[in-house]
């Protein structure tokens, strides 16, 4: 669901036996959507893959839905914003729909509108996210819906997983330890930045889209890296809307890859990264970290 | 660690087979935590307690850690400050020494001052928090420490209870659910209003300290229900602490329980709370939510 989140990426993960999914933006070209499943099946081939839209964005621009449809996904994200008006059109098309929830109340839309799996994401996610941390939120959102739930924001580890697969998820989520894998769209700077960050540096803010003019629905904030962008702007919102000294800062220290104003995307996980490995390293040190956890929970029970 | 534990509702959770802990506020006078050492052995005679200080508050008043230490309680948590200067006091009087930790970085702090038990307190908490989800800190600290870790912070049914215990945490610290409690030092109109809150409607702010010009250190603010108040000043900080007619207005409402300016203090598992319960039965029924899950944990990985 991030820049990051290219073909490749989704490639490796999904022959790594997850599901890999594309993300895309709000103002993508159609065309790259179709690119990144080529890239997808250039090294995945026929197996599963997902893509993850904004209900918002596809609201504004359908050709977004029509090209992910196209693409032959096995399932597409729906999240940020009403999926109502989409499932049928992705459910004739013989794809799964997925959901992205931030609250009980959105849980409730996402169920009656009728997506096939929720993912309950918490505001320690990176990218745009709400406000509920994860382990509340999906409590929360199992004991609401009758689907399958899956957890998202801040799982990395082993311990992460297990705690959400013992809280009765159907599975984990997983972004920002991604971020540092070799199959990501990150920069050598970025991950660089990423490496050297900590749990408690990133912010969740709407500063970066402020500055681009990209209208996230307000209860979305992004989180992200803090730095000196948005240690500025933070509560000053409207002035940087109507700023375009700050906006073309932005742009310009985004082209040098200064990341003290230009913005990276992350969750708090961000914390827990050490080292840049192949994603599917990364992903089966989280599994093989939970399945002694798992085997040995009944244990705490003496 | 909220107004709301009382001797009372620690006395319930002890005789309930948990550790019950008496809150402190910064301003207390010595004289009432012994009263509350009172009421917890009047109902609970010579089970175990605890007492939550902050250590920012001890450093300025250490005559609050004399008056803890003069109630024989089992544990003093210290927490929201370096806890190092007062480890070997509390020691030497022969009681544990709890601290509550809010990123990396504190954990080492406090496991380094000679603690006993390190408890990971993610920004879901209700009261006073840091900004890191409860589920990335507990990945976070638990791989950082030696120590034993408890997870505190959005816990509050046997799914949270489960996922934290299969994380590899040592316990739970549970706080909000206890907000609704039959021996809670809560009134009944404050009882209504967490009983409607949901998981979206708290705030992390530092408002309600500016107003009653509390000295919490600004890396803490308090998660509260969000209201009128916090609407108005969230962002306005400094200009509030400048304003003498909101500080009154805040006393003045209070003292009315008028809760649309004055504040109650709850965490984001305020959204599963429902009836007000004697504290042994939400207790156990967290328990025994927890205990099939983590007896059937292992049955995911098929």
């Amino acid at each position: 669901m991030s820049p990051a989140a290219g073909g490749r990426l989704a490639a490796a993960l999904s022959n790594a036996g997850a599901l890999g999914i594309i993300g895309t933006g709000s103002r993508d070209a159609p065309e790259s959507i179709l690119r990144d499943a080529d890239d997808f099946r250039a090294s995945a081939g026929e197996k599963r893959f997902g893509i993850g839209l904004m209900s918002w964005a596809v609201a504004a621009r359908p050709e977004l839905l029509d090209a992910a449809i196209a693409a032959r996904p096995f399932a597409i994200s729906l999240s940020f914003g009403d999926p109502t008006p989409h499932v049928k059109k992705v459910h004739d098309a013989g794809i799964q729909v997925i959901s992205q929830v931030q609250t009980r109340a959105s849980a409730l839309v996402a169920e009656a509108a009728g997506v096939d799996l929720i993912v309950a994401q918490g505001t320690e996610a990176g990218g745009h996210t709400g406000d509920v941390g994860t382990l509340p939120l999906l409590q929360i959102v199992l004991d609401a819906v009758k689907l399958p739930v899956v957890a998202a924001g801040g799982i990395a580890t082993g311990r992460g997983l297990a705690a959400v697969l013992a809280a009765g998820a159907a599975g984990a989520w997983i972004g920002t330890p991604f971020l540092v894998a070799e199959e990501a769209r990150t920069s050598e700077r970025a991950r660089e930045r990423f490496l050297r960050s900590d749990e408690s540096q990133t912010t969740l803010t709407s500063v970066f889209d402020r500055a681009q003019d990209i209208p996230w629905p307000h209860e979305f904030r992004g989180r992200a890296l803090a730095n000196d962008f948005s240690a500025r702007w933070n509560g000053r919102e409207d002035a940087l809307s109507a700023s375009p000294d700050a906006k073309n800062e932005l742009l310009e220290q985004k082209r040098k890859e200064n990341y003290d104003v230009a913005f990276l995307y992350a969750g708090q996980s961000v914390g827990t990264l050490h080292a840049v490995r192949p994603a599917a390293d990364i992903a089966r040190e989280i599994a093989d970290g939970a399945e002694p956890l798992l085997r040995n929970a009944a244990s705490v029970l003496g």
